[in-house]
Formats: C-alpha cells, sequence, structure tokens
C-alpha cells in the first residue's frame, strides 16, 4: 500500500513537474513574441512593400521570394519551395456600373468576383430581379429572369455570434449564383457583399461556373450600392442596371508553395506544419488574409529558435500558395507528402485572421481532440477558451486523408468580414499586439503538440 | 421513495424550464441587440455631434441634456438628473515643446496632464534627468534633480495579456510623478504616454499634487517622443528641454449625472444599475472611454423595453459623470443612495472600451460570486467566458460600501490603449458588431440579476 501511495504521489509530481515546465516554456513563447516579436513588421513588409498577391501575379512571385529569403536568413534548417501550377485569373480595367432609371445614372461599386467572365467590351444593360435565394430564384421561372441580370441580395445574419456561421450562410450566392441565374437565362448576376458592414466597398471573392451551363459575368456590389439598387427597384421595378468588365482567365501560371523548417532532433520523421496562404484577393493588400497567418506561421519558428527551443519533431512553416481561387498550393502539399511518405502528425493554420486569439478548432480522432483539450489549463491564461471539435483550415484540409490532425486557429471573429477581400484589407487594420498574440498562441499549440504528440 | 422521485423530477424539469427559459429570452437579447441595435447610431451622435466633454465643459453639459432626451424618447420609465459639483480644468492653448542641443530644436508632442498647473507665460527650459521609477529618481537625489525636468520613461509592460495590468504598472509615473519630482527640487515632469502603440499622440490623464509640496507642470509625451528623448539624452546629456502649457483649474463647476429607470413590477425598491460615465478626456471624442459604456448601458433598457421584458426589480441606465478626474458622480450617487435608503442590489459599469465580449469581473460575497458564476452555461456562447473575482469599476466603486455587487464588463483590452485618453479615442475606432455584442452582454445579466436576484 505505501509502495503504491509513494508510487502514485511521484506520479503525481513528475506530472505537476512537467506541467510547471510547460507552463515556465509557454510564458516564454508569448513573452519573445510581445516583446522581440517580428510578425508586425514582416506583415508591413508583405502588405506595404509586396502588396496584393493574387495566384500568378508579380505580386505572389515578390512574396514567395520574400519569404523564402526571410526565412533564409532566419537561418531554419531547410528552407525550400514546392512547384504548383496555379489558376491565373486578372481583373483588368476597372469595373463601371450604374443604376438607370430614366435619364438618372446612379454609379454604384462593383468588382467582378473572382473566375468572372468579362461583359461584351460595351458592357451589359438589363432589367433586374432581386431574389435572396436560390429556392426563390426558381420559383420565378425561366420566363421571369430570361434577358434580366439576377440581383442576389441576402445579407450576412447579423444575429450568428460567429460571423463565419454568417458567411456560410451567404456565400453560396456569390459562389454559385452565376450558374444558378445561368440556368435560367439571366445575362448577369450581381451579389451582395458578403459583410455586416454598410460600406461602400465591393468584396469579392471566388465563384465557379457549373458544367454545361452559359458563362455569364457576375460581380459583387458593395453593401450601400446593393441597398441603394433594392430601394430602387421597389420604387421603379422596370429600371434598369448597367455594368462593364474587363477581367480574364490566362493560361495556369507556374508558382509555389514556400516551406521552412526545423528538423526534430529525436523524431524528424514526425511532421507538425503551422501554416497560412500567401496569396491574396488583387484588391487587397492581404493583411488579415492571410498575411497575418503566414507571418505569424514564420514567426512561431523564430520563436522556437530564439528560445532554444529544440523540438522533438521537425516543424514546418508553410506559406500555400492559391488558397483563393483553387487551393492548389494546399492540394499540391498533401500530394507531395503522399508521395513522399511523410508523416504529418498535426497542421495548423491562421486563416481567420490577426485578431485576439480565443482558441482553436480541432479536426481529428475523439481521443486526439481529448489530449489537446486537456491542455486548456495551460492555455487558457492567455484567452484560449475555446478549444474543441472545429474546422481545420482550407490549405491543411487535404492533409487529413492520410489522418493528420488538423487545428484552426479561432481568432475573434468579430471584425473580420469588416475587411475580408476588400481593399480595406491593409496592414492598418491589423493590431500589433492582436497579430503577435495570434503568433504565440500558434507557438504555444505547436510547443505542446511537439513535445507530447498525437 | 416514489413520490421522493417524482418531486425530484418535477424539481430537475422546472429547473431544466427556467435555463431553458432564459436561454431563449438572452438570445433574443442578443438578437434585438444584434438587428435592432441603437447603441452604434447614439455613439455616432455622442462623439461626432457632442464631441469631448471634459467635466465642466459645454460639451458634457449638452451630453447631460442629450442623453436626458434619448432616454425621455424611449419612454422609460422616469428620468432624472443628480446635481454633482466636479472640477473645472481647461486646457488652454495647445502646448509647445522641443527638445533642444546646441542649435538644434526638435519639437515633440505633449499635452499638458489633467489637473496640473500651467508653465509661466515663457514656458520652462531645463536639463533633463530621465529614470524609469520613483526609486531610482530618490536614489539620485535632490543634487542631481534640483531644478530639472523630470523625465518618467517607463513603459508599460508588453508582456502582461490582460493590457490593464500593464496600465496598473505605469500610470504611477502620470498621477504622482510631478509631486515626487517636485520633492526634488525639480521644475517639471514630462511622463511617457500609457500606451503599448509606437506613435505621436499624447496619452493624456489625471494626476494629483500632493500636499506641501511645489505644484509643478507635467505633461505626457507621446512614446515616440519619448523614445526620441531618451536617444537624444544618450547622445546628449546635457540637451535641454522646453515646453510651454497654458491650462488652469477654475472653480468647480454644477453637472450632472443623468439616470433613466424602468420601475420593477414585483420588487422595486431592490435596484439594479447598469452604467458608464458620461465625461471624457478634452482632446478625444471619448468614444471607448466612456461613450461605449453610455449607450450600452441606455440600449441595455431599451432592449429590455423592445421586447416586453417586465423587469421585478428596478433597473437603472446611469451616466455618472466626472470619473476622469474626480469621480465626483459615483460618490454622489452612492451618497444619494445611502441618503435614500435606497437598496442596490447590483450595479454594472462598462469602462473597459466597446470591444467584444470576454466575461465579467465580480466584486462581492464569494455565494455572491459562485451564484453568478452559475451562469456560466448561459453566457459562454456569447463568448463570456471569463467570469469571476475581477475589479467591478470605478463609478460603481463606492456603492460597495453598502454591500451593493459590483460587476465589470470585460471586453477583449488588446486595443483598448492604443485609444485611451487622446485623439484617435473617436467613433471610427469602435466595430458596431463588438459595441452591440457589449450592449447584449450587459442586458443579458443584467436580466439574469434580475431574474435571480443575489
Amino acid at each position: 500500500m505505501k509502495k503504491t501511495l509513494t508510487l502514485l504521489l511521484s506520479l503525481l509530481v513528475s506530472y505537476s513537474y512537467a506541467q510547471n515546465a510547460d507552463s515556465v516554456a509557454i510564458r516564454k513563447i508569448y513573452n519573445e513574441a510581445l516583446s522581440n516579436g517580428k510578425s508586425y513588421e514582416w506583415l508591413r513588409h508583405l502588405t506595404k512593400q509586396i502588396g496584393p498577391r493574387l495566384s500568378g501575379s508579380a505580386g505572389a512571385q515578390k512574396a514567395v521570394d520574400w519569404t523564402k529569403l526571410v526565412m533564409e536568413q532566419q537561418g531554419f534548417d531547410r528552407v525550400f519551395l514546392q512547384d504548383v501550377m496555379v489558376p491565373h485569373w486578372v481583373r483588368g480595367a476597372k469595373e463601371e456600373a450604374f443604376i438607370h432609371i430614366g435619364k438618372q445614372k446612379m454609379t454604384v461599386p462593383i468588382a467582378a468576383l473572382g473566375g468572372s467572365v468579362a461583359t461584351p467590351p460595351r458592357g451589359i444593360e438589363a432589367q433586374v430581379i432581386e431574389v435572396k435565394s436560390f429556392p426563390e430564384l426558381r420559383a420565378l421561372g425561366p420566363e421571369k429572369v430570361k434577358g434580366k441580370i439576377v440581383f442576389y441580395n441576402r445579407p450576412m445574419d447579423p444575429t450568428k455570434i460567429n460571423t463565419f456561421e454568417a458567411y456560410g450562410g451567404a456565400v453560396d450566392q456569390r459562389a454559385n449564383g452565376a450558374t444558378e441565374a445561368a440556368k435560367l437565362g439571366a445575362v448577369g448576376a450581381i451579389v451582395r457583399s458578403m459583410t455586416n458592414v454598410h460600406d461602400d466597398n465591393p468584396h469579392v471573392g471566388g465563384m465557379r461556373y457549373g458544367t454545361g451551363v452559359a458563362l455569364i459575368p457576375t460581380a459583387a456590389i458593395s453593401t450601400n450600392g446593393a441597398d441603394l439598387l433594392s430601394k430602387s427597384l421597389k420604387e421603379n421595378p422596370s429600371l434598369t442596371f448597367y455594368f462593364k468588365q474587363n477581367c480574364e482567365t490566362l493560361p495556369d501560371a507556374k508558382s509555389y508553395n514556400v516551406v521552412g523548417e526545423i528538423k526534430g532532433s529525436e523524431k524528424p520523421d514526425e511532421i507538425i506544419v503551422v501554416g497560412g496562404h500567401l496569396d491574396s484577393w488583387d484588391l487587397a493588400e492581404g493583411a488579415h488574409d492571410d498575411g497575418a497567418g503566414c507571418v505569424q506561421s514564420m514567426e512561431v519558428l523564430r520563436i522556437m529558435k530564439a528560445l532554444g527551443i529544440k523540438p522533438k519533431r521537425t516543424i514546418r512553416a508553410v506559406m500555400f500558395m492559391n488558397e483563393e481561387n483553387g487551393l492548389r498550393g494546399g492540394v499540391q502539399y498533401a500530394d507531395l507528402a503522399k508521395k513522399n511518405n511523410e508523416k504529418h502528425i498535426a497542421a495548423v493554420e491562421s486563416d481567420n485572421g490577426g485578431f485576439t486569439p480565443r482558441g482553436f478548432g480541432i479536426v481529428g480522432k475523439p481521443e486526439q481532440r481529448e489530449k489537446i483539450m486537456a491542455w486548456k489549463p495551460l492555455l487558457s491564461p492567455y484567452g484560449l477558451a475555446e478549444i474543441g471539435p472545429g474546422g481545420g483550415g482550407a490549405d491543411i484540409g487535404p492533409l487529413a486523408q492520410t489522418g493528420t490532425v488538423l487545428l484552426g486557429f479561432k481568432p475573434d471573429s468579430q471584425r473580420y468580414f469588416d475587411y475580408h477581400h476588400t481593399t480595406v484589407d491593409r496592414f492598418e487594420a491589423v493590431s500589433q499586439r492582436e497579430l503577435e498574440l495570434g503568433a504565440a498562441s500558434m507557438a504555444a499549440i505547436v510547443y505542446l503538440l511537439d513535445a507530447y504528440g498525437l
């Protein structure tokens, strides 16, 4: 009995000691990020010196070269590129649009959705039919839709506490609106911007055409523009809407994922990824989406080196290419991992903005989730209260097929869609402390994943 | 046995029913705040139409008149003013300051601290002694300080996760720096702004002179200015600093707390206060500090009316006057409550900015705290994870003497000191969703306090 007690006691002591050592290590990680952090100045360069970096653009290539250089300068064990062919869509000259009522023309801000075809060079002008959903559109039938521009005007639901849920409940209009409208003979599709804010910025984003359906041009309209159009339609149902856009899809372009690595000291074949995506929409500096995730991921490795943490497992910072309009980088990364027989035990992605940390969403088996959730007491002092089942991240998603546990970094979601995919997603919209706390949170979870495995 | 089981079961059912009814009510509160909220437009008026409102100023009086009018228009059961005499300090003409090295004069941004005396009309010029703390200053002794300007340059500690802790660790320099410097014969005191940001804004705030010590002028210098001064001192220890400020303290002025009330239907004599402070610093629109708290408090009552919630107890929205440089409104409110034999069971204050809600800090007896903490499952779906012992709020503080339980609304603290007491604390710095979520969080806790008492 006495023996058992002694054993139990010694186990308890060593457990407490490990807990305490982890707690000290995590405190050092936050101190380093908040006192000597590089993420903010890196983000300044990526947004202000490089700027927009849509897949296939010169900006995207500059971002590849620069992040590779930064990681080389940091002296990570290995820095390398992975080739990936990416879609190459270009906006061309700025769009024009107005609401036409008799002799009156009211200009409204629009922007072509990524992947859309252009209008004819003279533009398109047609009557408008406003709908809130695909069922509502289909109920109208082709006779009421044919030859018209479909105007999708279902707002994001403001009562959803997590704004990503509200986004998820509205984004079908942007992704598939053109296809659904074309099926009924519409000549164009205009989509209310995905944001809770009332502003004059068209918030762009990706769309896809269905097969066997006419390719009609589609654009985002600012929320203020959408409100004006809706109001005008109530007063003048027969008004016309004019828009002109000049975008085109060029042949696929060669691009790269950028990878930096610290080699594991005990289990180098077990890999933990921490990443974000390097591409952004063409109208945005891509500060929150997803410059933040990129600089935070590089910062995770920098912090480990700065603190002399020698990970047991191999830690990789991955800047994925082409999340916005293709996910080719994420798919390529997982394909290469499979081909090279790499064992990825976990992947952490930051792609919800550089806001105050709230937690991590986990995709994995129940026992893996339980293991991670047991670390809550170590992380809650840093505001990471929400650790549980949840989404991982688009770029790391393809790794799940081979059993990698996915962790999506969850910052506060309230302001994300104020900036998302629009010109105001710029450096000035990011708080240095919030960005740094996010980097530290990712470093802390990577530290624990490395220490205890999965 | 069967009887006992039936009784237990029925208790359980009624408990679940109550939990569920509360959950539904709280969901409605958030829906109302996020769909039909008035707080954001009220804040726009208070900041953009009224603007700065330091105690005794015309702006403060306009804010009293306007919040009274708003609450009357909302049809609250009773709206009234409480007289209170407040300090009346005025800044006068804008300050001037420069670092003087040989023929070179480098202008730096300063602003007189609230309560400071002016410099002589020609200003003050003297050598500078930089210190990080009072012990360091005292160790220098009068011989090294006499005739000089003391420059307090201890930054807020960036490694504190809660920025209010970092503020608490630095603000002694602002509050008592002039007095401690004067004790050693200094002729002025310049204080590094209380912020983690590197910017050109002097962040002002209150200071007090000790008794029996010379009144020397004191000002905040921007963090960039402080860094420049510190660097210049290292290169030229004998440089001089010039500053001129024109502030003065006028006789106390008459002002008011503004109170709006919904009468309790069952226990009208039990009062629950929800409040913020109406005054702001003169350089700021006072959006986060504390326009947010005022409009959120009015919104709590509006939401209850809009949802047809008839509280059992009396609910009061209180706009306290003079938190910034005297706390006269808070003291007066508690004095009147005592004099009128009012029973205040709880008081909730929002004075930490209009940021995303994280929880409530509670000041009360352990069993009262436990009761409130047991509501966590109802509040955590809204991000209110941090409910536990903590600070209440300056204005409601004096109510604690008569046993009132205090609840301090805790929004995320990361950005607060970016704006605090400076010109950038303006409407544009507030996110509509964050503000509305704060109002809903306060309404939810008031709803529960009313439903279950303390």
